[in-house]
């Protein structure tokens, strides 16, 4: 078995060039800077981790690993351009760096590129990955529509905003770890558990990103408040407004629309509202139940060629982040 | 056997939904506005007639038909944008009637959706036609970035022109005929020539386009010479660069450089210089080529269950237009 380190390497080596052609570089050089430009290659590994429950040899694996960052990538050139980003892990997003036509069309032929890489996977497990992957990437493209008309809309249920951040940022999580495992002779039972363990391990995930960005520890230079400054509505938020009463939903309304007070005022006064009804605790509470019932799918995996420890030590260390 | 109109009747009761889902609306409905707008749906119609040279069921082959045709009409969506396009097909484009956000991911949607429809055809297939599907969608993207980089190159010799028409159109056309067979269970040997029919198909009819630009029959209201107003690099100004002496070329270049003489006398004094040399009769002679060299790939095409004479006549058909 091999360990993260290991398998991280060999991402790194495989994502440097992704199979992609040299020419012409006006295409193919965009796509390889945001490959270069780094990131935490969850998607990857969590694929390699699956592929390794079930093999003792992942290489084989690797192109349907990589098709899963390569592909993530692609989402984040297009929604960048969506978003207005000038930056992306510190560094210029593709549409700063060079323009919007080509962040569309090197997005394009990355997604492209990713369907390339999974069919470099074992040849009996085409169609399998092809339904998983094509389901996925569909669902991705939903979360994002969800995300932005969320973003205009006043009405945003709580189940309809963990279905968008399910779409837009998890169903990849239970993807890559699906898609691992199949190409690694899994069954499909086995996989699914493994789809729901990623799923929930990524709504866990995204409800904690919510927390953090209010609550988080702001001692490492990461300002807390930035969603509440930006009228994000994120979980907190939407736990408040259905918790509130009459007056408190008023006033959290109102802060929400309101460009007049400062910035830091703002933030307080929305997080007096937040602390009145304990939503920090709400929504950790809910966050450790999508924790717990990913583990739990994991757990529920039995007589695997290599076992499910090492996926939940990852799981673990994931979970256990402060900022 | 099918005639054309059935082949088309299917296709237009196929592209209607195309299996996209109902919601969002935002992702989807922009998908189901551009294929309602029309065109002349050839790519489907090559893959099912590709499917009926070798098969009497074509409906098997539906999905993988529709497939060519969403992909198409990704193209156009992405492609209007960075070609600042206002109208596709006489209506709206999508960017123009939503807005660029939504024509890049409603476009990306599609294209993920071209790859659910080609996983719908039969099952024993799916590797070669994914091979061929993927090999193609990256050299369509490599045709549009040949051609805007082509947009602000002095130097575009003719075969990297060739190359470039062949990418951004032609191999489409070639993957239909291909994929079509391939479904419909012809071995590697018959589908390539089928593909090698399509791709030259494809050559001769752009440079029929240019062609018909300067030199087509204006009586229905096309005008012509569009391609010289707007300083379009076409085949016949590329082989007049080539053939023209000193002056003539330095003239040619001026030409296309100078925006103060009227567009009516641009045009005239390109067609003079076009007419000096014969490029229309050095363009027409190397479509005759290829359209020939595609026909000469399909009668190749033996000992098939139904022949190659429908597919014979479409080409026929596609050839002798005259605008």
């Amino acid at each position: 078995m091999h360990s993260i380190a290991e398998l991280s390497t060999l991402i790194e080596e495989g994502i440097f060039n992704a199979g992609f052609p040299q020419q012409p570089t006006g295409l193919y050089d965009p796509a390889r800077y945001i490959l270069s430009v780094g990131g935490k290659r969850i998607r990857p590994l969590l694929a390699l981790m699956g592929a390794q429950v079930f093999a003792d040899d992942v290489k084989p694996h690797l192109p349907v690993a990589l098709a899963m960052e390569v592909f993530h990538n692609f989402t984040l050139v297009h929604d960048d351009i969506m978003d207005n980003a000038p930056l992306r892990r510190g560094k210029q997003t593709v549409h700063e760096k060079w323009d919007v036509h080509t962040a569309i069309l090197s997005g394009d032929a990355m997604m492209i590129q990713s369907y390339v890489l999974l069919a470099g996977g074992p040849s009996n497990a085409l169609m399998p990955l092809i339904d998983m992957f094509n389901k996925t990437a569909l669902a991705v493209c939903e979360g994002q529509q969800d995300d932005m008309d969320f973003e205009k809309s006043e009405e945003v249920e709580i189940d309809a905003y963990l279905e968008m951040i399910a779409k837009k940022t998890s169903v990849l999580l239970g993807c890559s770890l699906y898609c691992g495992a199949i190409s690694a002779g899994a069954n499909e039972d086995q996989a699914a558990l493994l789809y729901e363990a990623g799923l929930k391990l990524g709504i866990s995930f995204q409800i904690q990103d919510d927390i953090l960005d209010t609550y988080g520890d702001s001692s490492f230079g990461k300002q807390t408040g930035g969603d509440i400054a930006r009228n994000k509505k994120t979980i907190l938020f939407l736990m408040a407004r259905d918790l509130a009463n009459e007056t408190d939903c008023a006033l959290l309304l109102r802060l929400y629309h309101d460009s007049a007070s400062s910035e830091s005022e703002k933030i307080a006064a929305v997080r007096n509202i937040f602390d009145k009804y304990a939503v920090k605790e709400h929504a950790e509470s809910l966050m450790a139940r999508y924790y717990e019932e990913s583990r739990a799918a994991l757990s529920s995996l039995h007589s695997t060629k290599n076992g499910v420890d090492p996926l939940l030590k990852l799981f673990d260390q994931v979970f256990t982040r402060t900022t």
